[in-house]
Parts: structure tokens; C-alpha cells; sequence
């Protein structure tokens, strides 16, 4: 197929603003009478919250109210609402702090320095708890519980089994076990989390929050504020970055509606980057055990895996973070027989949620290192160990996921050419390669919360001057998906990219959807444009081919033209045929209509069984490293990323994602972590908390393997959250290369690859 | 019929923000980097424009742009581009101004301050020309032209004749003949003239501008700045009346959005009360010559007509108004027989336009006041007379008009009991009543501008819990609209008011429509709702007959709830039922479209034939006043005022109406006027202008004669214009009874009282 729009390297079409500083964010946002609120938060990693005494801060002048758990409704939020035992939070705690940050109280006040100081004023009389801070410490009996009904701190518990592991294990020609550690990583994204909420006579809340999904924070403001929804607009403006933080509802939403209700005064939230970093979501810490099974010639036989994850003080996202860490054994090797036990477990610490990945990148970095090390104990090449075990288009998974299309072993093969793998025995000293692949979901396959709406949704209208309106609840949050959208229903309306006009992510303006999370939008919100546009389009060329005394399927509608195939010549201007469409409906506005809603179900995350998506991403990456022993510190010289999208929509936008999300991964692998002690995070700043700057950059090679899916537009696959997934392990099995070390708790910083090259020296 | 939200007596939508002041206006708004736009204007009635030099301007600290006509695309605009004769205005002047106040040129600066200062420092050498003020001295041969081609300054010439009138005065009883004189009047709203427009880096343009239609004014722009729509977006914010005087583009949308993209800056651009009065349109004034032929008992034959409307400098909406003055002769009597030639003159003054009741109340003052000199003359009672003549339903008037409804007599018979008519007799001395009765169209029945989109549109989308969103590009200017709308689909789909979120006005996210003038929207917009109201309702219904298992016409929606008629209890909730139709469409929204496209045509302005509305208004009025034989000031007691508003959608609403109409008639009655010499506006502020305030209104009786016209949704038709026609012949009348003496030019100011009395007493 040769397509106009889609599949070309077109521009952002946020760039601009976003490029001249026009854009608007949250925090950009102000309207007549604005109060500005702050959240008092907890000093303690445990306490129990004894009185709170707000009447100073009251008497503060400029304070307009003090909202603290008393006054809340006593709703516990959770990332879904169709579970019960997932709701475990208020959005201010009531009666227990449970993290040290958790938000005790809120202030609204005429200014951010009013708000400040009154915060001082409020008198919280808080009677401190014993707290437990380590997973494997809160699993012990007898530690101190951070909820009372969870025994040993087990917030989710997984257990799947498929195959016969024993069996195998005994049928197999090699064993390995080891034990690997990943850390805590903060989004940290550039825009920080921000809301401006306003509530108009009638009480009905408007909120212009930093937000993956406005349909989710819509629901779940619903239930926690005890309004129906119709009372609530949640509209995205600009987002600068979200990767899993900005998903779901958080305190400064709920508090400012609140306060926004009670005041009657607009009221804005943006927290500050240390409130960001240390009192929202993370990535979840994760210890990984796995014991792997092989043959001689590397076929891998089974696996055994135990996951330990700390979940920090509440549920969050933390079942599918489980699950997916869980399910994601499954592919990309063909693996007969397995079983995981993922426990996610309760500590006092700032909450684990979703994080580019979620759940994916830490047995993957597990999984990766461990091939590696099979491939040296059995004498294999690490490419031809995954070669020889990878799985192909149709493969069916042990746990029922469904693979259309796999463009894996091209990956593998494609990252090995352009990374000159061949050279690896040959590299200098000092300097190694190292391979790692990866695998990733297009979307998930069911809502979080009650609806029969689907997934996506979009609605497209024609004006007669040949523009096209798009209409979509998908929220783009810096992805590019907005473009993405755009190209799809300009490529099946015959127009530019500069002729459609597309209004997101506004819970009144657009249809539900589902949000920004799971990789899903391209994929999901994709097929649901595409099915509105080819709607709208039916009708522009039912009435085009009544003019043109032709079959509306003999037309082509092309650059702003409908024609008869073959006689460019015979036929209208768009605009002219939209005109007859219009005349055909008395006038009316041309509308097309589209949904994604392939069976909506989740997968049971009691057997493990379900086919959590529609499509699955593929990739490999090689990273080039040099250590220095001196001083212990890595340089990456050149990481080679070979990512199975599918067909791109915008190829540009894809090896943007290459660059950015194998960068993250990189920082995951070296450098980032939220140091702790007793509760406090110690590097509460982006001076301390180490994330790859443009100079920390290096070279990336980034190559697109387009199969083409038979369920995503176009053939489209994601292009998002996977290819973060490759970079800790290909950077780990190459500093092994380049050292001889092996570091299996991430990030690999100059401490511990020092320490270690010391240990192999001694 | 009963209903459930239309019909019933329901507070404003946009109350509670109007009235805790936090709707947004367009003055309101702000953007970061906005620039504040100031307009050079001429100050000679008629003068060539020689050389404008703005380089001191421009090197004045903050001035960021200058627009003159020099830098303007040469596009003639006008209120419709549809008739190349009718465009004959630049939006600011290129060589020639024709008259005071006229824009010639325009800066952008950082503020308003700077702005004005630069003002002063642009140099414009002005070659003065003869000018041309009183239409009848233009309209001799010899005068000035105030534009080269229009030969005796004649910008519009109708001259219509229907039956045979010459032989109808010849078997006249009584002919009189009179001449009266109508002012212009100012709209004078309390929100001035204001927009906001911004270019993105692109160059696509949003005005958020306070306009009437925000459709018309992306055309004007598309055409004017020779850009395509697609690059145009106009969005309407909360609006503070327009009265017809923001229905067109006008110099500041132009400049701002000129402005705008060549700062690569927002501008602002907001009237000064002096402009807004003195530089934009204002209502027609008229000399019509009026000669009536009658039969003893009354009855009507003949009349013969000649209009001469000063027109102003340019085109603007002359020839509506022409049309619609010459036509109004129609209703509401039965006048077999009549000609009449209206002329519209141009003169080096501001030009006229369309305000409230658009050329109808002048022609209607001479009517109704010279039917009570004919009642004098025959010693009938002036309501006897016009109960003669009064037309019913059915009525097929001489050029085409059809009157599917009148309930004129009613409002007549009602009028006179309410106001006590039968004691008109006794009054005490200087005390008088006066009867006046008018006629209005309900919209008017052609776009003005190319399109096939209908002249209204909406769409309907129900969201699953239960909330209705509405789309409709008609605009809300304050008369209450945006809550009709919102009752009808709310009535439709069986939901409450509140249930219902409105989108109006908005050229990018709303269906095409006309906008607000000639009092169609409720008519029209309402028509459209209904019908994509009703395409919604049907789908949910057709869903939740499959599920009760019922027929969708067995089923009532009503309380948010769908069940079996006469069985409650059979039944499911709204929001359930919409749950079912979206798993119907496989999760996507429902949505219903509808369209208002009857007959769409223009009447021949030529002939005079033809049918210009799908519905018309009645009414009758009765003022009671007293004056003061000292001073001449004459005081209304009471107003009377007695209207056909077809089914009332929201009886409040039709009663402000009645309010805020009768008195801005009764200001045209007695003071409003901008008084001008030599071209120069001498009382250019709200201080001498003298409007009435609510120290100066009267009792007002409205009283609602519901006709359910077939035509309009549940019969409504319009209560907007037709209601200030009334006032003025009314009150002359009264004055006349009140006195004996007869002021045949408006206002009725004291001075013109104490002439006439002296005259009288003489």
C-alpha cells in the first residue's frame, strides 16, 4: 500500500507551540480569583493521626479554607474501582499516615507563600508507628503491618503455573539460578504535576489536570468526591510528560475539587519537583529470582521465578504492575514451562504505581542477564541462544497470549548487523557489547473501571470547507499521538495533515476513552479514528459517486480530491463533495463515528490465562560500552535499538521514542534511583536524582521493523513503553563484556562496579 | 401536550456565572505576550487619504505593528459576499474615508497606553472632500458622492407593487398622507465591542470575539484576509448583548486577527464606549412618506409607500433592511393593494445596520400611528380599526408571506383588557393611552454567504452516565438561547436541565449555523437540536425495547428514566439505557445530528416576492403615559405588551424579553439618539446618550398568547425583535391622546412636546 500521510515523517503538530513556548500547561493556566493550595504531608514513614488543629492557619489572612481527611468523604480510592480490595487510599489520609509525604492536609490561600505558611500553622498531632521499610523484611511475620487486614504486607499475590516445571527441570541439561534487584525509579517527567480546578455556581468542577486519562480521573473524582459524574470536566491541557505517573487520580486533584467546591474560588495545584519525586508514584523495586532450565544447545526448558515487589504504602496500579511482570515470561522465547510466584508487597514508602514498562523491564533485565550467562556456561553466542529460542509470528504463549506478527528475529538480527556484533571478541579492553531483547503489549484489553464504552472512541466531522474535526478522549502527553490521530484521519479523508483540527482529551467535548497507558493509543484510539474517518469518508463518496454517475468503491479521494480511478480528470474538490454529502443529510454536518472494543475482558489474574492485548511489540537492543576502572563509571558509546512498531505512522515519531525511551532505560541502568533512609528520600531534585541530561546522551541507532499487524491502523504496533525495556540489560551483559563483572542489582553505578571489579581482583 | 422541561419557567443556564461575574467576556480574556490594538480613525466625514507615515509609530518603544490600508488584502467586504454589488467596505480605509470615525489605521502594542500614544504619531495626509450628512439633500443630483459609482447616492432602490393601488385609492372613502421621521439609534450594549485573536506559529488563527455568529465572521475573515476557513477558527465567549450590532465583522476582528499574525502575538482589541457608539453600525434612520386609502367602516385598500433610509457610508446590511421595511407593509393587515419604493441613500456618516427588529419599526411607527389619525378621522376606536383589518392564520399576504399562526387578535383583545382600554375615555387630563400593534418573522430563510450547510445545525451526544452533550454553532448574545436549547434536549431525551452540557458557538468544535439575527434562533437552532435530540432518543429507545421487551414506540423517556408506558416499573434508568445502545455501536458514543434547512432562499429583493420566514410573530401594545405640560417629558405609567410567542420553550425568559424589549423601544420612543453635526457625534458616551436605565423603566405587563405553530419546536417562534416595534407608535399615540398634539419624528424629546403644545395653544 502506498499512503499519503500515514507512514510519512511529518512534524509534530504541537510543535510549534511547544517550540516557541506558547503551549499552555496546567500550571501555565490562571482564571480571575485563582487560590493557590499546597498539601501538608506526613513527617513520619507511619503514624497514627491523633487530632489536626487547623483553626491558626485559618485565622491566617488570605487562608480561604483548610480541607484535612476529616472532611473528606470516606471513599478509598483505588486504581480501579470494579475490585473493592484494590481501594486502599484516601485521598488525604483519615486516620493513619502511611508514607512519610503522604498528604494530611490541604490549604487554599490567595498565594503559594500564604498557602506555605499557613501549612505551618496547621498543628497535626500524629502518634508515631512502627514501620517497615524493606519487602522482604514486611514479609516476615511479625513485622508491623502498614494495613491491618494485609497479612505480612502482601498486597497482591500471583501465583501461575503452566506446563510441567518439575519435569523439565529434571529433563534439563542445565540450570541456572540467580537473584536480581532493581531499584526505585521516579517519572520525573519535565512538567511537574499540576491542576487547576474551578467549580461554577452550581458546583459543577471543571479541572484542567496534568493527566494521562481525564475518563479515569473523571471516575474516580466521581466516586471519591461522592458526585456524579455529570458534575466533573476533566480536560488535558498541554502535557510535558506523564510515562505511568500522570495516570492515575492523585491527592492534588481530589484536594483541588475540593477545595474548589468549598471556596468557590478556582484553585490551583502544582506541586513542587520534590513533592513529585518523592509523594507520588515510582517504578516498582522489584527482587527477581530465577532459576532457568536449558538444553546443551540453549533450548530453554523451563523457568521458576519469584518476584518479590515493593509496593510501597498503597495499592496503586500494583495488580497489573503483577501481573504484567508476571505474564511477561511468556514472550519472547518460546517457553513450555513455568511458573511465578510475584508477590507485591506493603512498606511504608511512597506508593509503587505504573512506570513506562510497569512490571515489564525488571524480570526482563532478570531474564536478559541470565541468557547471558547460560550462553557463556554452554559455550553459546548470546545472539544465537535467543535466535534459536525466539518465537515467530502466531505463536501461541503457554498463558493464552495471542502474537499476530513478530518481527523479533529480524530485530535480532538487524541490531547484531548495525551494532557490528560479529566485532564483539574482538573489542578493545575495557569496552564490551551486550545484548538484550524485549517484548511489550499494544494496549490492554479491558477498562478499569464499569463502563460498556468503549476503549476508544472518536467522532470526525467534515466542515464544507474541507476540514476535518477530530474528536477523541485519547490524551496525548507528549508521545505524539495527537499527530499520530491526525495523520490516520487525514489519510483516509484525502486531506493534509494541516486540514484536521482535533479536540482531545476533554471529558465533555470527546468520547471515552481510555487513556494514555499501556501503549495503547497508536494502537487502540488508532483503529477507533480510523473507523470514524472511514465512516465520514463513506458518505463524502456516496454522494460524490451519485455526482459523478460512478460506484462510490471506484473513486479515489486524494489530496483534497475525489476522482474516478484511472481519470484524475472526472471529479470534485473535497470540499465540493463533502457539500453533497451535507445536501443529502438537509444540511447536516457530516459525522463518522468509530470505537475500538475488540473483547474487553481482563485476563484472570488468579490462573494467569487471558490475552491481556491484540498485539505484542518486539526488539532488540545492543549497547557498546567502556568502563573505566579507575573510577568505576560506564560511558555507553552507542546504543543500536531494532523495535518491530509495526507499520509507523510517523516513523520520525518512532525513532523519537527509540532515542528517549532506550535513554531512559539507560538511566534506569546506571544512574537513577530514589536513595532512602528511614523513610526520607535523599535526593529529592533532578541536581541529586540522576537522570541522563542531553550531554549524558550518547549515540542511539535506531531501526524500525515494520511488520504489519492485522489488528493495529495500518499494521501500526506500539511504540512507547517497550523500548525502555531493553536498555538495563544490554548495558548490564555489556559491562560484563567489558569488565568480567557481573552486577545484578541495578543502577550499575561506578560504586558497585568498582566494588566488584575489586571482589574479582582479590 | 405536557412537558416535562420546555415550557416551564426555568432560571437561565449562564445565571449563576452573569451574576457572580465570573463569565469570561471577550474583554476578559487574556494571553500570555497579548498585545493591546488601538485604531486610527478619520477625523473628516469624507476625505482622500494621501500618504500615511507610521515610522514614528513604529519607533516608539513597545509598538510591535502598524496596519494600515496600504497593507490590507483589496477585498471589498460585505455583510454577504453572495452579491458582488453589496461589498463596497475595506476594513480599513485605502484611499478614501467616508466618514468621521472611519479606521485608517491600527497599532499593535504592548499596551493600551502605548497604543493610543502611537496613535498620535502615525501622520495621515487627508485631503478633505465634500460631504454629504442629510439623505435627501445625497440623494439630488449634484451632491457629493460618497462613492463614485452609486449615482445619486443610492446604495439600495426597491420598488415593489402589488394589486392594482391606483385604482384601490380611487375607490377610497378617506386617504391621508404623512410623513415621519425616524432617528438612528445606537445598540449600545452593555459589553462593548471586543476580540481576542491569536495565530499560532503556523499562522491558523482563533478570535475569541463577541459576535453573533461566529460562522459569518470566519467566512468575512476567510474572504477579507484571503486565508482559507480552515485556518480560521471564532469562538464566542460570554456575550453582553449585540442587539444586531455584533452580528458582522467590523474593523477590529480584522485588524486584530491581521494583527495577530504578523506579531506572531495575541492581540486584543476592545471599543471604547465612544467607538462602540460612534464607529460601528447603527439602526437605519428613515423618512417614509406614507399615503393609506380606506373605506368608512375602516377596511383597508390601498397604501402607498416611499422610504428614504439614510444608509451610512457603506453597504453593511442595507438591503436587508430595506427589504424588510418594504415588506413588513404586509402584516399584519390585510392590504390587498400597495406600493411602495424604498430607497437606502448612502451619506458620509457611520454606516447603518441591522439593530433589533432590522428596518421594521420605523415604517411600523408611521403605520400604526397614522391608523390611529385615520380612527380619528372615521370616529372609530383605533383598536375597532385594527380588529378589521387584523389577518388570522392562514393568512397568504399580497408577496408571498405565509402566516401558518397568528394569534394577533388575541393579543389585541388582551392587550385592551389588561390595560383597561375601554377607560381610555376618562382618562384625567395630560394622561393618555396608545395602542400600536407589530408583526416580526421568525428567521430568515437563506444563509448569507455560499453553503450547503443548513442554516442550523446540531449534534447530540449521550454520555453513559446519563449526561446529554449539545453542539450547536447558535450564539447565545445574552437573549437566552443557549438554556432554550438545552430544555429542548433535555425534554427530548427525558432528562433534567442540569443534565444537559452546552458547546455553542464555536466555528471549530460546533455544526455550521447563521447565528443569532432576524430572532431565528430559537426557531431554527431549536429545530435542529430537536431533531438530533430525537436521532439520539431513538437509538437509546430501539436499546432499551431489546431489553424490556417492549416496542421503542411503547416506551416513555422521562425523569431519567425509560419504562413501559403506563408501567413505571418496567422500566430501567436512563443511563442504563444508553449503556445498551453504546454496546449497540460497539462501544461508541451515541450521537444524534439534526438540521433546520427548510426552503433555504432568499425573497426577490427585485419583485419583492416571496416568502423571507417559516413563521410569524404578533403582538399588540398598550402604553400609558402622562405628560408634563411644563416641562414636555413624558412619563410611561404602564406597558401593555401582549405577544404571539408561539409555544413559550421558557415563559421567564419570554417575559425578560417583553421587558428589556418594550423599554429599549420605548428609549427609541423618547430619547435615543445620537445627535451629529457636521458628521461629528456630540453625544458619544453613555452620559448623553440617553438610554433608558431602570430608574427609568414602567410597569411592564407581558402577557404570552401561545399559538402552537407547526413550524417551530412545540410550536415556539420568536420573542426577540418583533417585541420593541410596538413601543414607539404606542407611545405616540398615548402622547397624542394624552395632549392632541401628533409628534410625527422620533424621539418624542420635551422639546418637541412644548413645540408642538405651544403650536397647538397658538
Amino acid at each position: 500500500m502506498t499512503y499519503s500521510v500515514v507512514g510519512k515523517r511529518l512534524p509534530r503538530i504541537d510543535a510549534p507551540t511547544k517550540a516557541t513556548g506558547t503551549a499552555m500547561y496546567a500550571a501555565d493556566m490562571s482564571l480571575p480569583g485563582m487560590l493557590t493550595a499546597k498539601i501538608l504531608r506526613s513527617p513520619y514513614p507511619h503514624a497514627r493521626i491523633l487530632r489536626i488543629d487547623a483553626s491558626r492557619a485559618l485565622k491566617l489572612p488570605g487562608v480561604k479554607a483548610v480541607l484535612t481527611g476529616q472532611d473528606i468523604p470516606r471513599v478509598k480510592y483505588g486504581f480501579t474501582f470494579r475490585f473493592p480490595q484494590f481501594c486502599d487510599e484516601y485521598m488525604l489520609a483519615v486516620d493513619r499516615a502511611r508514607y512519610l509525604g503522604e498528604g494530611v492536609a490541604a490549604v487554599a490561600a490567595v498565594d503559594e507563600d500564604t498557602s506555605l505558611e499557613a501549612l505551618e500553622l496547621i498543628r497535626v498531632d500524629y502518634e508515631e508507628l512502627p514501620f517497615v521499610l524493606d519487602p522482604e523484611v514486611a514479609m516476615r511475620r511479625g513485622s508491623p503491618l502498614v494495613h491491618d487486614l494485609a497479612e505480612q504486607n502482601i498486597s497482591v499475590h500471583m501465583s501461575h503455573n503452566f506446563g510441567d516445571v518439575q519435569e523439565a527441570f529434571r529433563r534439563a541439561d542445565h540450570i541456572r539460578e540467580d537473584r536480581f534487584s532493581l531499584q526505585v525509579q521516579a517519572h520525573a517527567p519535565m512538567e511537574s504535576h499540576a491542576v487547576l480546578a474551578s467549580a461554577d455556581p452550581s458546583g459543577k468542577l471543571t479541572l484542567w489536570a496534568a493527566k494521562q486519562s481525564p475518563f479515569r480521573v473523571r471516575y474516580a473524582l466521581s466516586r471519591t468526591l461522592e458526585l456524579p459524574e455529570g458534575m466533573i470536566r476533566v480536560i488535558r491541557p498541554a502535557l510535558g510528560g506523564g510515562f505511568g505517573g500522570k495516570g492515575e487520580m492523585m491527592s492534588l486533584d481530589f484536594c483541588a475539587a475540593s477545595l474548589a467546591r468549598s471556596t468557590g474560588r478556582p484553585v490551583r495545584i502544582v506541586y513542587s519537583r520534590e513533592e513529585s519525586l518523592c509523594t507520588t508514584r515510582a517504578r516498582h523495586p522489584m527482587i527477581v529470582e530465577l532459576k532457568t532450565g536449558v538444553m546443551k544447545d540453549g533450548t530453554l526448558l523451563a523457568q521458576s521465578c519469584r518476584i518479590v515487589s515493593d509496593g510501597g504504602a498503597y495499592m496503586s496500579s500494583g495488580p497489573i504492575a503483577t501481573y504484567v511482570a508476571a505474564s511477561h515470561l511468556n514472550l519472547p522465547y518460546r517457553l513450555p514451562n513455568y511458573r511465578v510466584d510475584a508477590y507485591r508487597i506493603y512498606t511504608n514508602k511512597q506508593p509503587s504505581g505504573a512506570m513506562r514498562g510497569h512490571g515489564a523491564p525488571q524480570p526482563r533485565f532478570a531474564m536478559e542477564c541470565q541468557l547471558d550467562m547460560i550462553a557463556e556456561d554452554l559455550g553459546l553466542d548470546p545472539l544465537e541462544l535467543r535466535l534459536r529460542n525466539a518465537i515467530d509470528s502466531g505463536y501461541v504463549a503457554p498463558n493464552g497470549y495471542i502474537v499476530p506478527t513478530s518481527g523479533f528475529k529480524e530485530t535480532l538480527h538487524r541490531a547484531a548487523l548495525a551494532s557490528r556484533w560479529e566485532q564483539r571478541p574482538t573489542q578493545k579492553p575495557n569496552r564490551g557489547m551486550g545484548l538484550a531483547a524485549y517484548t511489550f503489549l499494544c494496549g490492554n484489553s479491558s477498562h478499569l473501571w464499569d463502563t460498556k464504552g468503549a476503549m476508544s472512541s472518536a467522532i470526525v466531522t467534515l466542515q464544507e470547507n474541507g476540514t476535518v474535526h477530530l474528536v477523541t478522549g485519547a490524551s496525548d502527553i507528549g508521545q505524539g499521538t495527537d499527530t499520530a490521530l491526525s495523520q490516520i484521519a487525514a489519510e483516509e479523508l484525502g486531506v493534509k495533515l494541516e486540514d484536521v483540527n482535533i479536540t482531545a482529551a476533554d471529558t465533555e467535548l470527546c468520547p471515552l476513552d481510555w487513556g494514555t497507558g499501556g501503549s495503547r493509543v497508536t494502537f487502540q484510539a488508532g483503529n477507533a479514528v480510523r473507523g470514524a474517518a472511514r465512516e465520514a469518508r463513506r458518505q463524502v463518496l456516496e454522494a460524490a459517486a451519485d455526482h459523478l454517475e460512478a460506484r462510490p468503491e471506484d473513486l479515489e479521494l486524494v489530496d483534497r480530491r475525489v476522482y474516478v480511478k484511472g481519470s484524475p480528470g472526472k471529479g470534485l474538490d473535497l470540499s465540493q463533495a463533502i457539500s453533497l454529502a451535507m445536501v443529502q443529510a438537509s444540511g447536516a454536518p457530516v459525522i463518522g463515528r468509530g470505537s475500538f472494543n475488540q473483547n474487553a475482558m481482563l485476563p484472570d489474574f488468579g490462573t494467569g490465562m487471558g490475552n491481556m492485548s491484540f498485539a505484542y511489540v518486539f526488539g532488540t537492543q545492543v549497547a557498546d560500552v567502556e568502563v573505566d576502572h579507575e573510577t568505576g563509571q560506564v560511558y555507553i558509546h552507542k546504543l543500536a535499538v531494532f523495535h518491530d512498531c509495526g507499520f509507523a505512522i510517523n516513523p520520525l515519531s518512532v525513532e523519537g521514542q527509540i532515542d528517549g525511551s532506550s535513554i531512559m532505560g539507560a538511566g534506569y541502568a546506571l544512574s537513577e534511583e530514589l536513595q532512602r533512609r528511614d523513610g526520607t528520600t535523599l535526593n529529592p531534585s533532578l541536581l541529586e536524582y540522576k537522570m541522563p541530561t542531553a550531554l549524558d546522551t550518547c549515540e542511539v541507532i535506531g531501526g524500525l521493523v515494520e511488520t504489519i499487524d492485522p489488528g493495529g491502523p495500518y499494521g501500526a504496533k506500539e511504540a512507547g513503553e517497550g523500548l525502555m525495556v531493553g536498555s538495563a540489560p544490554a548495558i548490564a551483559n555489556a559491562v560484563y563484556q567489558a569488565t568480567g563483572v557481573r552486577i545484578k542489582d541495578l543502577p550499575i553505578t561506578p560504586e558497585k562496579v568498582l566494588k566488584a571489579l575489586e571482589g574479582k581482583n582479590k
